[in-house]
């Protein structure tokens, strides 16, 4: 367990931690994907209330979706992130927990609808996006670096982009105002080998550039927490989790799991077990989050999970056989 | 992943995959543990027929338990292995598919009970010993070797065992007629860089003496299957996994996802979903295994699971920040 690189030596890695670590929690914002983003009130209050308790960093609260192109009526607050909306929640965050929204490229109006730094209770504007909307990503993150916001930057679907394409993405990203860089492991389809010369590349431009580098992995493999650690090792130090993996499909890393492998005593994990027992574990099985055989097909051929969860909200959904047959003739088409 | 030491360079290990790698199947074996080995004929048939359409290797029908120290009518057949009873579900085995038996140290009347190999279906005794067994267990070893089987030895509960004493343990181990060595993380509580230590130095005692490494893992901190994965990376070429992870708490490494991993031809993931469709899912919910918070605490603090299996089967189930409190102050008594 390889946290502190100061210290050498398997004993004493195995009792130290690493402080510069921060964690955020992406319960709310990546299991909206599974709910359009229609959470009560109480149970956004609930996860804000245990994030404090339990020392967690960052607090990722929804998107910034333009209402453009989602529809106000056909999704909850938390896709919009409205400024009267997270007050209403979260107060005026006296905390010192961080509030993060995410900002999609192309699906945000981020002029209009990122108010300057000083009206709001964010603090870290993340801007999602694919290899092909990087020019657009970071002029979004300069408007949010202006508005005088912490930025990050999460490129997706890596695991389909090729290396070269890779290197020129990080290399733009790299002169950006950006802080943190986050390797996104969207379809849950990298094995640990895979993260490693990922996190070493992302590495590699980022320290260059004085940025960290961050990790958001997908259970499709029940790989999210080893992933994670695997990030870790290597020296990432932004680490998205969830309270009880909820989150898109095979959902995200278990915040359970990682506060008590960070070892860092300014993280509690019973504040996230009380929250995860009354408010989360309730909505599972409406959610239905979580790994499955159909995510698991989804993440083996390094696909988008959507198919899967088409699946999994059906009423056929335990013919997993089906599944296989159908995802298997799908590849050979 | 590093499948084949052969090849160099990310692109080889991505394509290809090590020949001399062997997978047992353990799912009524290790699943016998949460229902007292009481599986149906049909079960046992099902997983047998899947094991021999999927072309795994080993199959692990049960434990020869010590009829004096396990009440006969207490149990299902699987906890014995009776020959009979064996020859009743699997016919004389025509296939492939080598049959397996775990033999408990102490707890096996192996003189009387292993029947010489010519009698038997049984090709493979795997001997299963805490440290303070190993003189017996090598003792068992020898018995079922001369008696003309395959053996194996799993040492259990290393996560508590001294350095010192493992090494000496494995020095003998190493002189034994004993064929593949198996590292077993009883309670779950292995993160990776303690898979990748502890592998390197079984296979420094194995390797010398002509042995192979094997890998057994649990499910309790969501780690079984990456930490068998770091087995395969280490050198590790004997493997255990179970259909849909069923195994005592936690669970195993899941069959599914590691065939899909290993790239072989010879496997083939598909007979294995369906039994795991038809036969193993329909018994999650009485069986109750799977990750859950109070394996997840247990693990983490590298502990037998039977608490949190109690826990689990108590009509407080749900009241994780119970088990949490108690579990916590019984740490601090």
């Amino acid at each position: 367990m390889q946290q502190t690189t100061e210290t050498s030596g398997f004993a004493g890695r195995w009792v130290s931690y690493r402080e510069n670590i921060k964690v955020l929690d992406a319960t709310i914002r990546d299991g909206g994907l599974m709910n359009d983003s229609k959470f009560e009130d109480r149970t956004v209050k609930a996860v804000y209330d245990a994030c404090v308790e339990a020392g967690i960093d960052y607090m990722e609260v929804g998107y910034k979706a333009s209402k453009k192109v989602f529809a106000r009526d056909r999704y909850g607050d938390w896709r919009f992130c409205d400024e009267a909306d997270l007050r209403r929640a979260l107060g005026d965050n006296p905390s010192s927990l961080k509030i993060s929204v995410m900002a999609d490229a192309e699906k945000t109006d981020y002029h209009q609808d990122i108010l300057p730094k000083s009206e709001s209770v964010i603090d870290l504007v993340r801007v999602a996006t694919y290899i092909h909307q990087i020019p657009v990503a970071l002029d979004m993150v300069k408007d949010a670096h202006d508005k005088g916001y912490s930025t990050g930057i999460n490129l997706m679907s890596i695991s389909n982009v090729q290396e070269r394409e890779l290197n020129s993405a990080l290399e733009l990203i790299a002169t950006s105002e950006v802080e943190t860089i986050c390797l996104v492991d969207s379809f849950g389809a990298l094995y640990s080998e895979q993260v490693d010369y990922l996190v070493q590349k992302y590495l590699c431009y980022a320290k260059a550039a004085g940025k960290e580098v961050g990790v958001h992995m997908h259970n499709n493999l029940q790989l999210a927490f080893s992933n994670t650690i695997q990030g870790i090792v290597q020296g990432a130090n932004f680490l998205d989790a969830t309270f009880g993996g909820l989150g898109r499909g095979a959902g995200n890393c278990p915040m359970e799991l990682l506060l008590r492998f960070l070892h860092n005593p300014k993280y509690n994990v019973r504040p996230v077990l009380k929250c995860l027992q009354e408010e989360i574990e309730p909505m599972r099985e409406a959610l239905g989050w979580g790994f499955s055989v159909p995510y698991m097909l989804t993440g083996f051929l390094n696909r988008h999970p959507r198919s899967a969860i088409k699946w999994n909200a059906s009423p056929e959904k335990d013919d997993i056989v089906a599944f296989y047959d159908k995802i298997t003739l799908e590849e050979e088409a």
